[in-house]
């Protein structure tokens, strides 16, 4: 399909959050020129980030955050990348790719460039499969299909909300496991794409993701992370979290595997273990409480679904540490200051795959 | 671990249902040859089964089945596969694996010959992490660990009970599947094992399959199929859907992945699709009973797990056919013949990881 025309290029945007030069973007030219870029600046915004010739792009830093959101901007993270998800909210498009500028082109066993971006988008075009595990994961590969016990009746699938990347070289992994591996690096390439369960929860990483707007936007929200909060590098967990609650609940899916980046630098884990500290701490009452909620029937878009999440919040979780009371607010104003900039969305998700844009 | 003693050679039995000679161990004697193995003959008791010199084996027939049961020989399918879960009851080890004899040895993609039963041991000895997903899959693997986000508290797992291998080459499709695409095969080899997500069921094909007896081997019974049966090829199916029910409540973990062997040939998908055709339509009940069932807290060992879901199998799908009021009074006898052959047994997989053997 990408032989003619790059798939979705008028559809989809691809979210960079940065505070250096975008010299990460040549290795990417090849599959991202034909694209939108939305460039969020973290931090000082007199700054000047540049950004190598040829790219379509517009940039947001801190001051066009508070110009264009006003008192709502309060939402946003400063100081830290989860400021990204200005980015999914200013975005007119039905699907977003998020990456890191650290993250570079990885190459498959046979030593060929992955095409992230298209992985992603063959992801989120083809349903998930929530319900039943199938044993030779994504049934709609090509190669691949249900086995024999799948259930006919759960064949059609749902339709896909977030596709969730992987990393190669550099792991994922929190400070502690970083302490105690500093020399670990994954070099394991899974050729396997897979639906994770309805019920259970996993950890989303925000170095290579992407997502229809239109069916999950409302709910990707990176928290309060950096300046001035107690807590970082949980603002694509939380993101995560919730996004998985929601789409189990309005019936929508999530995958996980494919495509691969090339994760090229760890950062200190004595700084991440600082940031980190409360929410290793925190997620050890966080996870029971998202693996116990139940949404209402009420409930039928995400907005809804995300602002009687945020009520949850405050009432189970404010007792840990008042700073989920503040995460509260910020999750509804956050719906506000989403529904403002993008009023013909307002409760568009009622309508699986609904292209009301 | 396999340097000089091959992997838990005095614990494990190999268990092969077959109706003709075995010339397929052949491929297996550098990986098999230490086993021992336990030959189900299935069919007609008169024929004679060739075994290739070297092997240590024990070899039961219908004759000997009936013999040792007595009118308990009744819950041991005739004239289908299904048999071969006699060869776990009669086992005196702690573990088993089972394989089809039209499943030959497979390659990895560097070429070399997988060792099926090594990987299997590996998947069993270390612990099952269903209460979460890890987004790098098997955390004990090497190179691999739990990622950032990953609650603490969950990182100690759950002892292994089963571990369900895959298959290159013909695909384990249903007769429909096998009618649409009849030249698919399955040539992607996913370097990968998974724990099965808490709450979420799972196809379990026992072409490849190992367990440990001392957890889970109670809930490994194949049910009522073949001959005088209205129903085939659900056998397996009917014991993953109860071991991971069983498994899920008593806290045991599933992992499905690696190792591959290699299917050799498809079975005929017209005699398939009359086998199944029952199968496909009860199923679409079976799911949704398996996914709302409820164990009870006084259920703590398997075989009163499994009492209890033959109970519940009577009540809730004796309405669809008259054929589960059978298959539960054959799940009592099951657990009754279970207990009469392993008298140490009983209740002992209250002690999870428990070597009470």
């Amino acid at each position: 399909m990408a032989s003619f025309s790059p798939p979705l290029k008028d559809e989809l945007d691809i979210v960079i959050p940065t505070i250096r030069n975008l010299d990460f973007l040549e290795m990417w030219r090849p599959f991202f020129q034909p694209y939108h870029l939305i460039i969020v600046q973290d931090g000082d915004p007199s700054k000047t980030i540049m950004v190598p010739d040829g790219f379509d792009y517009e940039l947001y830093n801190r001051n066009d955050i508070n110009r264009i959101l006003g008192p709502k901007a309060s939402c946003i993270s400063f100081k830290d990348s989860a400021c990204r998800c200005f980015g999914y909210m200013i975005s007119k498009k039905k699907y977003i790719y998020t990456i890191d500028d650290d993250c570079f082109v990885a190459k498959d066993p046979s030593g060929k460039d992955i095409n992230a971006l298209e992985q992603h988008i063959k992801n989120l075009l083809c349903p998930s499969t929530p319900y039943f595990f199938n044993t030779l994961y994504d049934p709609f590969r090509d190669g691949a299909d249900f086995v024999r016990g799948y259930p006919f009746s759960l064949r059609e699938g749902v339709p896909t909300a977030v596709s969730h990347g992987l990393w190669l070289n550099i792991p994922d992994y929190d400070a502690p496991t970083q302490l105690v591996k500093p020399l670990e690096r994954n070099t394991r390439y899974v050729d396997m794409v897979l639906t994770i369960p309805k019920g259970t929860l996993f950890p989303m990483c925000g170095m290579n993701l992407a997502f229809d707007r239109d069916l999950i936007g409302p709910a990707m929200y990176f928290g309060l992370m950096g300046d001035g909060q107690p807590i970082g590098r949980y603002d694509d967990m939380w993101a995560g979290w919730c996004c998985k609650v929601i789409c189990d609940h309005l019936g929508l899916g999530i995958k996980t595997g494919l495509p691969y980046i090339y994760h090229s630098k760890a950062s200190n884990p004595f700084v991440n273990l600082k940031k980190e500290y409360n929410g290793i701490f925190w997620q050890e009452d966080i996870i029971p409480f998202f693996q116990t909620l139940t949404l209402s029937k009420e409930s039928t878009s995400v907005q809804k679904c995300y602002v009687e999440l945020s009520r949850l919040v405050k009432e189970k979780l404010g007792k840990i540490d008042p700073y989920f009371l503040k995460l509260s607010d910020a999750m509804v104003t956050w719906i506000e200051a989403w529904d403002e900039l993008n009023p013909a969305s307002k409760d568009s998700s009622k309508i699986p795959n609904g292209t009301s844009k």
